[in-house]
């Protein structure tokens, strides 16, 4: 599944990079602080762009998958994040219940279970996995795409309590991100640790607010490091009340679309790029790259045919979309091989432990490579997102991926603040 | 410098491995609960001898050297540990002074201190080497095995802070065992933070409360596994008043190693083990395997010619020898080509980063590898020790190494605990 291609990275000579390494002890101090007062969400993952003169993240994930798709040599750093993290939030715990998808179906996806739960358990949890599927009423043996064996079993709730068949966890790790809306049975689970917290579903999370904190992180940052903000932070705003079916809310996605078209074009003059400005319109609420399109000039926007209207109505489990962020665009200018390759980076608490790249031939770079259906080939990182080279170039394999995991920290963080201020008041 | 041998594990199937394989949820979950009653030393080493049947720790470093014997691979994992350390013990932190050894002229000692500050730059300090040595008097730059420049500075007191010229740090690491007594200049910094603690150096420390310490340890671990705590457990007793210049405690020592051959004998019968028991007599503070002797009678040590008492009657830095520790020698089975092998295990905090093998041809397999002079190629861990294959024999590479990171971290434990119990009451 994994082709041994050699990672051609030639993206030009970054300034960032460069400030990045040299900056990397006031950048780990920064984050140890930051950490301190904002708690990191328990893992995440998040797409990053690289355009050279830009290395930002355009989608941040609190419920990864994918962890099939790490590089199997640094599963012992995800296993050493997950036993400090494990540590600090539940120092008692003996069981674990882990909380999948419902695809039971997608043999891939059931693979990333698996290493999942491999690296759970080795951190010294009993871990075993309880299904929302309505589908699983007994203990269901599922195969992973390597032909492991996964017993997926139904979910039993009692009182304040959420277990199975003859176990009873103290804490509880979704893998599911909650798109078709809060189940019941995870409501009220006030003895027992929920990870993540319910909101940070996309039954309640939007990626508006998601940017909305991760401007304040990238503009901290933006401020130790002496840079523009921008260089590590995408262009975005929002519109709500859209209806994609009855045609209702286009004036507000034009006008936004024009407006932060505009001001990608200064910013494109200022630094003498020649790339022509695009931004990603996005459903809000939503994940698996569905309801996204690209747009270079706002009239696209007020012209959507059927097809267009249709499949930007609707994202994963039918959830109805009715809230759009409007995204600056990041050029790809990574190819491995002549094909676009987009960085995917993974964190266990603040701990970066790998990544990978989806590489994909036939799209372009503006292309969003996680589309549904979408083909793609993942090629997991050579080396560890966490021992920069200061003898090497800023360039070189080390400090490329150093910079892919302070920029996945960074969004990270973003992650925590917003996860604060959207938590419901107690 | 490091040979590419294959790694030929070839010990005998050891029932006391596939316990540890078996049980490795409920020792991690048993080690979480551990470090947060007793804290993990700031870092340890630890020299482990596996005879087949028996699995123990014959040493325990805590300025553990060697940093650079270690597979540059898992450079990320004791980055993460450190991280992790950093983040718990002094979180503000921004500088670190880091004291080496004094010997300046040793390069591969001084690789060694490069590839540690190259790990504890990378949690974001700021890292600096000043030293105990008299001679250094002014910046000197020295220059590693592989080329590298360190510059070590002299050491400044000041009122209660230690620093150097221009250098105010929140943390003091000490990579110096401190074998010739606690310097002045290290005494009373009540406002930085020490590490480890001064009662960690080996003018306070003794092998036996080490021992004594681990035998608790290894008792409670016997008891989560339901072996016999001696598979992990080396007999020791202890002699003081010995002085080997005048002949004075030698009725001690024999008679305590007597017993000690008596009671291993009673051992080897109850499991059939055909090997002749032996008995090492070391120097009970101290290090660098000076100071050791391999004894199989009681009148060995009654019988000492001139060059045997000259040799145990100093350990480094002139430190004279009062106390021994007898403790019972555990056969070395590992064999790599042919060649005696020693298991080293690294450790920061809590976390195993990962180990080397010594390996030596000429020796037996009873002698002590470590001796002074002796001539050892260090061998990396092919694999990380955190994560065991459960589906592979419980004598497969990942889970020999799992085992030796177990008794590894063990043996930090009864430091841990060792450092409690002879810390000075404030």
């Amino acid at each position: 599944m994994v082709p041994h291609l050699t990672t051609a990275l030639n993206g030009p000579l970054l300034e960032l990079e460069q400030r990045i390494l040299e900056g990397s002890s006031a950048i780990e101090r920064w984050f140890r602080l930051r950490w301190q007062a904002h708690e990191a969400p328990f893992y995440t993952s998040v797409d990053l762009r690289n355009s050279g003169f830009k290395l930002a993240p355009v989608d941040t994930n609190l419920f990864p998958g994918g962890f099939n798709n790490l590089n199997a040599a640094f599963i012992p750093l995800a296993v050493q994040a997950a036993t400090s993290l494990i540590e600090r939030l539940c120092p008692e715990a003996r069981n674990l219940l882990l909380v999948p998808e419902n695809h039971t179906r997608n043999r891939w996806y059931l693979e990333n279970v698996a290493v999942l739960a491999t690296i759970l358990r080795q951190t010294g949890l009993e871990v075993r996995l309880g299904s929302l599927n309505p589908e699983i009423t007994a203990p269901t043996e599922l195969e992973t795409a390597t032909g492991k064996k996964l017993v997926v079993e139904p979910l039993q709730r009692t009182g304040l309590r959420l277990g199975l068949e003859g176990f009873d966890p103290c804490a509880i790790l979704l893998n599911n991100d909650l798109s078709s809306g809060i189940p019941e049975i995870l409501r009220g689970l006030s003895e027992q640790l929920l990870l993540p917290p319910l909101h940070a579903g996309w039954a309640v999370r939007t990626k508006s607010q998601h940017f909305h904190a991760y401007d304040d992180v990238a503009a901290d940052f933006a401020q130790l490091l002496k840079i523009d903000p921008w260089l590590v932070n995408p262009y975005h705003a929002q519109c709500g009340e859209i209806d994609f079916q009855a045609r209702a809310g286009e004036e507000c996605l034009s006008s936004n679309v024009s407006m932060l078209l505009e001001k990608i074009r200064i910013k494109y003059l200022e630094y003498g790029i020649k790339d022509t400005p695009y931004v990603a319109v996005k459903a809000d609420a939503g994940t698996y790259g569905m309801g996204v399109m690209m747009v270079r000039d706002a009239s696209e926007v007020r012209d959507l045919n059927r097809k267009q209207r249709n499949k930007m109505a609707v994202v994963k489990e039918g959830l109805v979309v009715s809230n759009v962020i409007i995204q600056e665009g990041v050029h790809t200018v990574e190819r491995i091989e002549d094909k676009v390759a987009e960085p995917v980076v993974y964190m266990i608490g603040q701990h970066v432990i790998g990544g990978f790249y989806r590489v994909h031939g036939a799209r372009g770079a503006e292309d969003n490579l996680n589309a549904p259906g979408m083909h793609f080939v993942p090629l997991a990182f050579e080396e560890s997102c966490i021992l920069p080279d200061p003898h090497a170039s800023c360039d070189a394999p080390p400090n490329r991926f150093y910079a892919y995991g302070v920029v996945g920290r960074l969004a990270a963080a973003g992650a925590a603040l917003e996860l604060e201020r959207t938590a419901p008041t107690a």
